[in-house]
């Protein structure tokens, strides 16, 4: 086994100050994602606002520490673009106007019948010694630079334009030569979706898979009552690393198997949805304290209509005992928080909306109407079917009410997904 | 005007191997926009890995350049949790173990009948000087140090752990000491939310505003089909800043009142709940495209139950039929896409839930099930009520599944809102 093969690595520099105002950077998530995928460990990412010290200095830094350094942001043409600079600082170049580039900008704008301002013969401006990445949704090039660096070892800087439609198709096409250049062995990975546990019961659970592949990568992260377990192996030819990867995922799942739905981007409700369309059910909800949120990620998924057949939002008793026929004395004797009522919900639904299998929510989200033996977090979750079984489960959730909310209906499609599988 | 008050600077770290493998990093743009209105310049973001060695640099290099430091992450009590060590590396300060906050934690797991793990004794751990921010939420305290750096002037290093129902509470309650403790002289600022408006037109409508007060900031930001336009001010004084804040707030809203729902952190919802509550109303829904996303939206409004009925997810036209009355005859000729449709929706459920107004939403979300003649994208909605009235509008959304579902949501809460404000 070899165990020992570093990847190369790669950092995200995320220029604008949009990024430090509000506007969620979804470049980060996007380009570490293929960045991995090509075999590359992500080893950090900054966003900086345009200036170009700050971002000299974010190059420079990330230049000393990693083989490739992906900037976004900043080519544009008004006088707070300063990428460019900051790149020809970082690496003591000049900046030079190519007249050729110019042409191809002025054609651009032609096609659109624009008048070209002034400001932008900037983004005509080119690196000594850059490649220039051409840009078919946008006027401002991406550019590419390949070089030695202070320790004689190759680096690449590739600078993108910010807009989405402008940075996804250059970086797509410029990735391959940038994984050839900074290609060391192979690599594999794999993710466990795991449910019904909590982050810390997981990780010990799989403290000893860890520790009989001491150079694999992992990260572990609880996200709305789930948990999810990621792993990458590397070693020196991608075979090699599909297989130690293979045995890696084969420990995995014995230690942490039963509470595993699905890998990859699997998700509770896509593995719920799947399950219902393969063996031919359909589905109805019926929620109290969630108000929508259990039928909201259900239809999430493309193509739920072939089982999913809607139901009824009982916020208020009067609903659940009209349209889900839950009895008065039944709400009267147990109240809309219990076992009982849930139950009569997860049923009612079925016959609501003529369904083979139904799921029922009630709870006490909070801040208010909270008691001590009821208290705000206390939340029933029942399945109705398939086949009329009845099965109920009972949660203390803490947390302010959006949290108590979103586990209620992590917690419905996991005792869902338990009935679909004919667990007991 | 005293307009060349530099604001305190602040700089996020966010921890977490996640963050460089694929998932989004929202918490940036949530701390930034909370900084800001604090009175913060953002001056930078760092999303590292679990190294104690890249953290402590990251913290030393952000504590040299800027007034508050915020971390967010890694305070977990698994091995990768590694922020608690890198800050105490950064400030050369020791951790030290402490029975108190031990004696919390085993509190809390009591309260779940958990057994604790014993790598979670790491959770009580404090650095020497810190001051523990108590988490309702979670296992992991916050933790926050004041101290004075290597210019012998004031610093804040803030701890946050990573999971967001558990960083947003402990963060909130700790921004106004952190914005007193660096205020420089006065700021103030405001919001407005807008809903029916483009991003672009609603730029271009507040350009003027912008134009006359050269020393505020501004973000204008869109989001989910609604968008929010921000102004900070800055003077000598705090009373200065209230006075000029003022000033552009009515020529704000004079350029762009006639969009704005409401201001701060007001939500559609939250808007449409207090109407409904003020008036003395109850409210319904009826969604197919959205599956429960308006109730869902509605719901998450504390004290929602005084106002908000429920309704029916009518996914399936059986169920609009059955649960809605919708008719047999109207599905035929209209088809479920249709104005016709979403009105009987709409009245279906006043009826079906007795409430007094009713929100429907039909529509094609795609990426399937899309004709030349009712394309994906299209959606209708329909308000029935107060008083009998029939409202319905046609919207045309482009973009994926997600969006179309998410736009359709708040186009629904939109037009409620206009049905409540009765306006024509």
């Amino acid at each position: 086994m070899s165990r020992t093969v570093a990847a190369p690595r790669a950092y995200l520099v995320c220029v604008g100050s949009e990024l430090l105002a509000g506007q969620v950077n979804t470049h980060q998530a996007w380009l570490s994602v293929r960045l991995r995928r090509a075999g590359f460990e992500v080893a950090g990412e900054s966003s900086l606002p345009d200036s170009v010290a700050d971002i000299r200095d974010a190059m420079r830094r990330a230049l000393d520490k990693t083989d490739a350094v992906i900037v976004s942001g900043g080519l544009g043409p008004t006088f707070d673009d300063l990428t460019r600079e900051a790149a020809a600082a970082a690496l003591g170049r000049k900046l030079r106007f190519v007249p050729s580039l110019w042409r191809v900008i002025l054609k651009r704008f032609a096609r659109y019948h624009v008048a070209v301002p002034e400001q932008n013969k900037r983004q005509a401006e080119v690196i000594d010694g850059a490649e220039v990445l051409a840009n078919e949704s946008g006027s401002a090039p991406g550019l590419r630079l390949e070089f030695r660096w202070k320790d004689g070892r190759p680096r690449t800087l590739i600078l993108l334009p910010g807009p989405y439609s402008e940075m996804s198709p250059i970086f797509t096409r410029a990735l391959p030569r940038l994984a050839a250049r900074h290609a060391r062995g192979g690599s594999a990975s794999f993710s466990l979706r795991l449910v019904g546990v909590s982050e810390s019961v997981a990780a010990e659970a799989l403290d000893p898979v860890r520790g009989r592949f001491p150079a694999a990568s992992f990260t572990i992260l609880a996200s709305g009552g789930e948990v999810s377990f990621h792993a990458t192996v590397r070693a020196r030819t991608a075979a090699a690393a599909r297989a130690e990867a293979a045995r890696l995922r084969r420990d995995a799942l014995k230690a942490a198997g039963r509470w595993c739905y699905g890998e990859g981007d699997a998700t509770l409700e896509s593995v719920v949805g799947a399950s219902l369309k393969t063996k031919g059910l359909t589905l109805a909800v019926a929620e109290s304290c969630t108000g929508g949120l259990v039928g909201g990620r259900l239809t999430s998924v493309p193509g739920s209509s072939a089982w999913f057949q809607g139901g009824v939002i009982a916020y208020d008793n009067s609903v659940k005992t009209k349209l889900l026929g839950v009895s008065a004395a039944l709400l009267e004797k147990h109240g809309a928080v219990s076992e009982e009522c849930a139950g009569a919900m997860a049923r009612g639904a079925c016959t609501a909306a003529r369904a083979d299998v139904g799921v029922a929510v009630t709870g006490i989200a909070g801040p208010d109407g909270g008691t001590k033996d009821k208290p705000v977090g206390l939340v029933w979750i029942s399945v109705y079917g398939p086949g009329g079984a009845l099965r109920a489960r009972r949660h203390d959730i803490h947390g302010p009410r959006d949290a108590v909310r979103a586990r209620a209906a992590g917690a419905a499609l996991a005792l869902l997904k338990e009935a679909l599988d004919g667990r007991p």
